[in-house]
């Protein structure tokens, strides 16, 4: 199977964009990837973009061609991929296999949401479409309860405490300061989350992710290619694995556990050989404080029922044991579409080591961890500098 | 590049399905095409699902893993995609890429779409997030406007008449009538189309495709597989190609083709070796009658301008010329995310010669023409019987 490198990245700051449209933040992030990849835009064959909920937020459906249009890149093939919030890491799959596929050379994956257009309300609902709009939705269960639900079974099973999970949105936060492209650029403190109000019990208001605009894109090319146009950037993905489970929390055989997410990294581990302490950085999929102890736990770095206290050590800390989240996590800007690219590139910029105050030292091999929902679909990918 | 051949199918009646849900139509199709395929469901490996408008239409996104879930096969990787009413294709067109990169030798391809569930006007306004929202949509311009323009551009320049627009729609029930799937059983007369009202002149009610409820589900198998495996009646995919244009009208240079169907089906020829002479028969992207008339331009079976000529002469019926759309195309049912995948359905049961009263004699090549919006998307497959 062919080998497919990262060679060009670009992103929108993530926030509340008033005064740029879903069109500008396509462009704007397109237009990056484009410069940064050292390519003129007519030699990428075709575009895969991740998009979670256009039609609610903002109206509009058939984002592939729009993105293409954007870019002044028609008539090349342009297709939207949708997984709820792993959108972005399902595109950048979807463009793997279709290099792999031997089909094309040079493609463009691409991550948008627009989500401030609607009422916090309205963008709750379209959200809740991620999870099982008949048994979850329907009934009001949004997604801080379905998460709150989780938080609630891990914290009787396993002892976990909410200054824990707090820790984990302050990591986020001490991360996130250091990058120019996150929503939050202020630190907090156990104090501020345990005094945030709960929005579902146990979780917080900075328990949360926020809602965010914002756009990501990746210039794929064929690893080999890659070389001989002579791109010391490139960072190879060896590996891109997916699963699924139930749609709806009902249907799981735990709640302390995302099976899909163990499923792929175990998938993923076996492809490349690699065991978790081989990982120098993970970007995983924090939507809610919980779901980072979930993940750490789920990937592998620490057994079931350890991961608040790890993170209470600071094993989750930049340049510790498993640096979690450099960028700050989808806890410092969630636009549900972009986030699976965001972690990609995030993790190009480690490899590559221009992360700034962020660096993770010697990073050489890093993972990208998406979930759609509360865990039906997952996504990892698994990068090293080649 | 590793061939593919559609090894089963299974369909849903097209129509208003007041008594099924979303979720049963999924079930329905994707449980007829694994016993189609006498395959057990454990063997398939992943999932590319077709769904336009689901979050605007009933409430849900994540279709993918819906997908998986309602037909119990998790945790295989499940992945919807998005591209309008081509969205059908795309999908299709994304399963047949993930075998060809070598990743998976068995994969379910699924179409869906439930209309029904709100009001006309609120499907009007979703269908419109197909077009361009910003400069069409929110001006009031839904499809029927849209594909209007295109026909009275049409009579302006090539004296086409409403007569012939009818024609095509008098065909299409002419044939659906045959088809036990179809949505409308009778047969209509061109009085009948002149007489029913304008919907967006020059365009009538019977110029237009119906909103439909249903699903779609094709079985994928790696060609070299399906041989050893003894499926005699497997139909190799022997192009899969697709092209993009402008979202909005505005962006076009003519108003009387669709220049997205013409890149796609110009490479699928050049890959094929195939002229238009060698269709037999044709599944066409007939949303509106004129869309009948540009495609049978577009694709090359009549040159520019005399479409409505050809039509008007009987070219395009049944065993004639060239067969269109056996199946009563769009006209006869469009559930818009399924369509794709149901035209595939189609040129396998006529390859097969299992078309019963709609069979197109000695059928050996067949096309599938998918288009999302007024054009933004096309995507062409060429199916020969092996």
């Amino acid at each position: 199977m062919r080998s497919v490198s990262i060679i060009g990245t670009g992103l929108t700051k993530f926030g509340e964009h008033w005064d740029k449209s879903f069109r500008e933040l396509i462009a704007e992030a397109g237009v990056k990837a484009i410069e940064s990849a050292k390519i003129e835009g007519k030699t990428i064959e075709a575009i895969y973009g991740g998009c979670m909920a256009s039609g609610r937020l903002i109206g509009q459906e058939h984002i592939g061609a729009l993105i293409a249009d954007q870019l002044g890149l028609n008539p090349i093939p342009s297709t939207r991929v949708e997984a709820a919030c792993a959108s972005g890491g399902v595109a950048l799959r979807s463009g793997i296999l279709a290099i792999s596929s031997g089909t094309y050379d040079i493609v463009a994956v691409g991550g948008i949401e627009k989500m401030t257009e609607v009422s916090t309300e309205a963008a709750s609902f379209a959200l809740g479409g991620a999870g099982d709009q008949e048994t979850e939705l329907f009934h009001g269960a949004t997604f801080p309860s379905l998460y709150a639900l989780m938080a609630r079974r891990h914290m009787e099973e396993f002892g976990t405490t909410e200054e824990q999970m707090a820790m984990c949105s302050v990591q986020a936060h001490k991360n996130g300061v250091n990058n120019p492209h996150s929503q939050f650029q202020r630190e907090i403190t156990v104090e501020d989350v345990m005094q945030s109000g709960y929005v579902a019990s146990p979780l917080k208001l900075l328990d949360c992710s926020p809602i965010t605009d914002g756009a990501a894109t990746l210039i794929l090319c064929e690893t080999e290619k890659a070389k001989k146009m002579g791109l010391e950037n490139a960072v190879e993905i060896i590996a891109s694995t997916q699963a699924s489970d139930s749609l709806a929390l009902t249907g799981r055989k735990s709640l302390t556990e995302m099976a899909a997410t163990k499923i792929a990294v175990k998938e993923a581990y076996e492809k490349t050989k690699l065991e978790p302490k081989d990982i120098d950085l993970v970007e995983l999929h924090d939507c809610f404080s919980i779901a980072n102890i979930l993940a750490i736990e789920d990937l592998g770095f620490f057994k079931k029922g350890e991961g608040g206290k790890a993170v209470e050590k600071g094993k989750t800390s930049l340049n510790s044991e498993i640096s979690v989240n450099p960028s700050g996590g989808l806890k410092c800007g969630h636009p549900v579409g972009a986030t699976g690219v965001k972690q990609a590139i995030e993790i190009f910029e480690q490899l590559n080591g221009t992360a700034g105050k962020r660096q993770v030292k010697n990073a050489k091999i890093g993972m990208a961890h998406n979930v759609g929902g509360s865990g039906a679909t997952a996504v990892i990918h698994i990068m090293k500098k080649t």
